[in-house]
């Protein structure tokens, strides 16, 4: 990228902020939004934040046939002083080109990027709401979008970021879920592009979660799609288990998202000494651990939620219901922290979060 | 859908048509596109005929994010004496619909899908070339447009309908070309995508295809997901063998995509009284065949080249030359007698061809 300046064209109507109570994931978007081109042989060029508007894409761009793209999701939170952070955001531009390298999609610079969505929450900063639990979602994500009906990497694309306020995830304390074991669908195999953020992977988990939510359970629990046999993801979160004093959590092996979450995790449990392994966990090793007493917690790692307790699994029928149906006593203290961490109201010992400084903001 | 009627608004500008020896595969579109939008609880709802046009879609819509998203592709002939006709519609719709179901998008009519069709060429129908080997080729797509960053089934969808004029597939006679086996990257695997014509399956091949195209390879060779063993597909098309005299492709099994050309392959085999099964196929059992003398052929099938012969089988280093690198002799036959269908030159035993009748053309 040659040209780093960002241009910047502010909105001449501001959209009433929903109430911080009324917050949903996903429905709200603020009024700005940060644009970038690519196209052969210009590279990544014409950054701008513009007002958040519709996009005009020819019905023919590869975005709409072929699937190709990434994306990535983190959060600004607001701390009581009132100042603006970010959580470990090098990490999702990080794995942003990972994606962008298995989907063939060009990289961006990580840096400029950074730059890029410190400036867009600053300008677009009254939208990060201060109630207990709220936040601002972030949403970087690639698209392809030459006008191209062939099935190859596309020659251009756009970076895109567009901002979302979140209400709190858990409105009346942490409640674990009825997760099932799914052995029909698959959601990522060795050798396809599951470690990768890419959209195809979600449209492939749409329709094992539709089956299960009809019977109660709150997601899937997926298995590796080669045996069947081994514990990934749970639904689009990763997942860890206590077991007899230890916890576990399935090794990367490309057919896993490499959660920041997940990492974050990993590191406190490190950092308190307790024992943490990273390896491959089958469903027969969890049904025998839950038999002999051993399984002493469960929880989903993931930006939306930090931590998901889980207090039931069901496979081939069979009910674990897991800490009584409780959150675990590690389910809450990783919360706690790394929550607390996030809103500033705990130590950072590792350095995990970013500023964005309100004093670089433009004025307007 | 309660309203059938197709609203049409004919553009008040025509484009230039290219020249038929300079049609270049998914590059240029028509003067129209049918267009109709679904939404809950209306369903599907103001099928139109408009302009060409981009599409103004919310950054925040679902297929930009999580890939939901299913296509087809399919094309218009022109026969001798000026008619327009199309290679068996009704399975692609059929296909479309299948596709969906996998996905959770709700289906179309397929009836009223054919009649749009048929309708949208009619109005575009100067651009359905007439030199040898050209055709107006058909791409029907859906996609998510509800502005919603949750992990969910869309609410909200387009069914599209865009045209575009395509040259002659093979210029200079049938060319055999070199296809690598893939061992490292997968397509699909049983539980996943793989029957469903949906984006995020082209868009996991793209970094195989550019390994191997570095290497002087036209396209790859899917293996299966699960032992990376058996044959799939041959880059986006299904693939035949001839073994000492036997006809083999691979069984339809969940992660294979069902083809059209692949079962009109097999109607046309059976008619001939030419053996023909439907099995797995395993690269170890090829090679054995290759050294035996008995690989008699290759070829993939799919609507672009309708046959692609295989001239070399590349496996983990060990070159296959399959009869001599030439066309065989059942890969032409086939070839020539779907094309003579296709054109209206050959009888249609089968009732495959489906006409776009001019008389019920709106007059313009
Ligand atoms: C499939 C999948 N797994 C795991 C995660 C957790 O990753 P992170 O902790 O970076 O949010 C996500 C994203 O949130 C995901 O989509
Ligand atoms: C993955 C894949 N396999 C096979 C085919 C062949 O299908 P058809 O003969 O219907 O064109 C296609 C599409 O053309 C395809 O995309």
């Amino acid at each position: 990228m040659e040209d780093k300046t960002i241009r910047l064209q502010l909105s001449e109507t501001k959209k009433e902020k929903p109430n911080s109570d009324q917050l949903i994931f996903g429905r709200a978007f603020t009024d700005h939004m940060f644009v970038m081109d690519y196209s052969d042989p210009l590279g990544w060029h014409n950054a701008s934040i513009v007002p958040y508007q519709p996009l005009m894409i020819d019905p023919s761009a590869m975005i709409f046939h072929y699937g190709q793209s990434v994306f990535e999701g983190l959060k600004a939170f607001r701390t009581a002083d009132g100042e603006v952070q970010l959580f470990r955001p090098q990490k999702n531009f990080e794995r942003l080109n990972l994606s962008s390298d298995r989907l063939c999609i060009p990289p961006i610079d990580e840096e400029f990027a950074l730059k890029a969505i410190k400036q867009l929450v600053t300008v677009d900063k009254e939208w990060v709401p201060d109630a207990e639990g709220t936040s601002l979602y972030i949403r970087p994500f690639i698209i392809s979008t030459e006008p191209y009906l062939g099935v190859a990497p596309s020659r251009h694309y756009k970076f895109i970021v567009i901002l979302s306020p979140v209400g709190a995830y858990y409105k009346e304390g942490i409640n674990p879920v009825k997760i099932a074991v799914e052995n029909k669908y698959v959601r990522a195999v060795k050798g396809g592009t599951g470690e990768a953020k890419t959209g195809g992977n979600y449209a492939a988990s749409l329709k094992a979660q539709e089956d299960v939510s009809k019977e109660g359970f709150a997601q899937v629990l997926w298995l590796d799609g080669v045996e069947q046999k081994y514990v990934e993801e749970v639904g689009s979160m990763n997942v860890f288990f206590k077991i007899g004093g230890e916890v576990v959590t399935p090794k990367l092996n490309g057919s896993i998202l490499a959660g920041v979450t997940r990492n974050s995790v990993i590191e406190l449990l490190k950092h308190w000494g307790i024992p943490v392994s990273e390896r491959r966990i089958s469903m027969e090793e969890l049904y025998q651990a839950h038999q002999d007493g051993l399984l002493e917690e469960a929880f989903g790692s993931g930006t939306a939620a930090v931590i998901s307790p889980i207090g039931q699994l069901t496979w081939d029928g069979k009910d674990m219901v897991i800490n009584g149906g409780n959150t675990g006593e590690i389910s809450q203290k990783v919360y706690d922290t790394i929550t607390g961490i996030q809103y500033g109201k705990v130590e950072d010992p590792f350095n995990w979060i970013v500023k964005v400084e309100a004093k670089s903001a433009v004025k307007h």
